[in-house]
């Protein structure tokens, strides 16, 4: 067989591709203010200057008390303690507590001094106006939130490379942190070669067909992170090639084009690029099915990736190399980021060739009984992008499986993801 | 035991307060652009107008024949065929192919009249100026896409419900789409009730907190796909809630706020809602731990969600009632959207109270064998919220179970997505 010399398989190829590149080079930081800081990734690790809660504070709503004075009380043998006043939430206690003494309290209102636990409401009762009786026995600390509970001054309260979730914002801000050190956005530019291809349907010609991969990449860059710099669609001419990709490594962080990766009379770009510099392309082929021809390579210092052209592999490819570059370029908290894998259950037998990884789209069924089933719907045809839009999932059949039997159970990647 | 008089189960609650609401005055219909919908929610089936691809083209460089010409063909018994020309991505084919030839092809040029098949590339050789030796059999329509193989005039490509993902959008653009109908984003108001409540950190004077919880909501509600409107902190007064939530009733879809659920004195809300009109407030109180003082209503047709006022408690609930409400409310696709959920394995056991749905915080360890082991970090403290940020995952413990051996198999529910 002619064609692509040698097929590298996809773990490999992606250690060998990310080591190429001298990622310090790709983190430079900003600083944005907290409130537009959401899905960033930190730079800097957050250390909190302040307690929260700042005060001690009644975790429940009842009677501030000493809680010595407690000691025996119960249903059978109450103790009477002297309301001597009250403290709502957002008050400053004017109160202080003595022994014998309790002070009507509210959750999230701040102890008085003095006090040292609450009693429940539920266990007391007013017997009259400043008459309190308590039926329950509290120790030391009961029933309330001592400052620096949640977070004390000095704790690090979320680490470099954390992506900013609504929960890390809503805590920085309870921190009085108004700006944050994240990384520059990565700036990606994309373009598509082929003389077939045109920017909108309206102006389809015969023979012609529409760029969607640039659409395509668009918003899973920005999804994930990057930001999208449209280089256009570049016939297929070594001389506009060449201008679009010194235009794109001089402007952009990593170079994604897709299409001319195959082996076709007309494919320039990996030849151009192996030109152009040392290392150029480094790996050319991967053992996947569909979406082999892909090429990674770096020029200039900067990562370079050709997806191919059909919109299938295109979007696998992606998947496999350009997401998780920016997640490592980042260092960002990607570990538990494939959220889209779950378990479920082949709904019929599958045969796959082994020495090949293989990724079946599948519709997933859930049954009665919450079980979820896998039903394949397209293995090939890496031009068919119905076929994922369709799809629920995928089924990632590994080189050393000859494939899955009916009722097997099997992880699925979902791909319908944000 | 003073208090919530009721307890109901979570999801019983749920379906309760959904089948409170009339869902089709929530599904108000708009057009926006394609490249404007990303994440949008389809408020129509999507129905293809034309087909992709729209001519037939190969699916493989190499020649385009008569199938029935190459049969026989073999490396031991070359067929000949005569090379009458070539088409190439893009161009509209010249030349038809008759019996006896050839004709040079790329992958997704369009088939030259008369031909059927595509031989590989890897299966010829070319030994002169235009003779052509095939060494492989191909039958008819061998190594083609057909015209409309991937959609055909009249197929519905994505379905009404659905949420939009780079996929779809990809699709669309190569169908000539460039509007389509979604569902108006649902507006939903926010506020926070409590004396004890300020803005920013800076604004702090003692015995006050700031409020996490509207930052919390903005950007989960956004994340979500609704609408945030802020309607700021409003002081425990019965007068400025209530002209807060005439307000908030008017301007939105759905009314969530946080604090005032409890049963300490000011906790004005559930009463002020009961006041206002029937239904008012279903539900008070649901059999969860952290997070049991929610209240469920509805009040002039809009449902109303009142949050605890402690953050860990307000996070829950929101994940439980709000954002599950929003996709009922909008039929979207959330059937796979619970991507958080992954299947790992105890670090240790952990028992629980049965007749409680139990939330505890855990972090996740990765070992070397890709086994996923969950340690259990903060299971009491509906205030301490630097537990949600340092927690990976959820683990669930239902009301019918009291809890999970050390090495037991359960589904944690991952808490940092997007």
């Amino acid at each position: 067989m002619k064609g692509f010399a040698e097929l590298t398989n996809v773990d490999v190829v992606r250690e060998k591709f990310f080591n190429l590149i001298d990622k310090p080079k790709f983190q430079r930081k900003e600083k944005v203010p907290l409130m537009q800081s959401i899905w960033r990734v930190l730079a800097e690790d957050i250390v909190s200057q302040v307690n929260i809660p700042p005060f001690d504070r009644a975790a429940m709503d009842g009677y501030a008390v000493k809680a010595e004075n407690t000691f025996g009380a119960s249903t059978t043998s109450p103790i009477q303690l002297k309301i001597v006043g009250a403290v709502d939430i957002g008050d400053t206690p004017t109160v202080t507590v003595h022994d014998g003494e309790a002070v009507r309290i509210n959750t999230g209102a701040p102890m008085p001094p003095g006090a040292n636990a609450v009693v429940m409401a539920e266990y007391t009762e007013k017997i009259s106006e400043n008459i309190l009786e308590i039926y329950q026995t509290v120790t030391p600390n009961k029933n309330l939130a001592k400052a620096g509970e949640d977070v004390k001054k000095g704790d690090v309260v979320a680490k470099k490379g954390t992506i900013i979730c609504p929960q890390d914002i809503a805590l920085f801000h309870a921190l009085g942190i108004e700006e944050v050190t994240v990384w520059q956005k990565l700036k990606v530019a994309v373009f598509s070669t082929g003389d077939e291809l045109v920017e909108e349907y309206n102006n389809l010609s015969p023979a012609k067909i529409v760029d969607s991969n640039r659409p395509l990449l668009k918003f899973m860059l920005q999804r994930d992170g990057a930001e999208f710099l449209d280089m256009g669609i570049v016939p297929d001419d070594k001389d506009e090639l060449k201008k679009t990709l010194l235009k794109a490594i001089e402007q952009a962080d990593i170079i994604v084009t897709s299409g001319g990766t195959s082996v076709g009379t007309k494919d320039y770009l990996p030849l151009l690029v192996s030109e152009l510099g040392s290392p150029g392309i480094v790996i050319h082929g991967v053992n996947i099915t569909p979406g082999r021809p892909v090429a990674l390579g770096k020029i200039k210092e900067k990562p370079l990736i050709i997806l191919p052209g059909y919109p299938v592999a295109a979007f696998l490819n992606y998947n496999l190399f350009v997401r998780p570059l920016i997640h490592y370029l980042m260092d960002s908290s990607y570990r538990w980021q494939p959220y889209e894998k779950i378990t479920a259950k082949m709904a019929t037998r599958i045969s796959s060739r082994p020495g090949v990884r293989e990724f079946v789209r599948v519709k997933l069924e859930i049954t009665k009984d919450n079980e979820v089933l896998v039903h394949p719907i397209r293995r090939r045809g890496a031009g068919i992008l119905s076929s994922v839009t369709k799809a629920d999932a995928l089924l990632v059949i590994p080189e050393d499986s000859e494939g899955y039997d009916d009722g097997e159970e099997v992880i699925v990647e979902l791909l319908r993801y944000k």
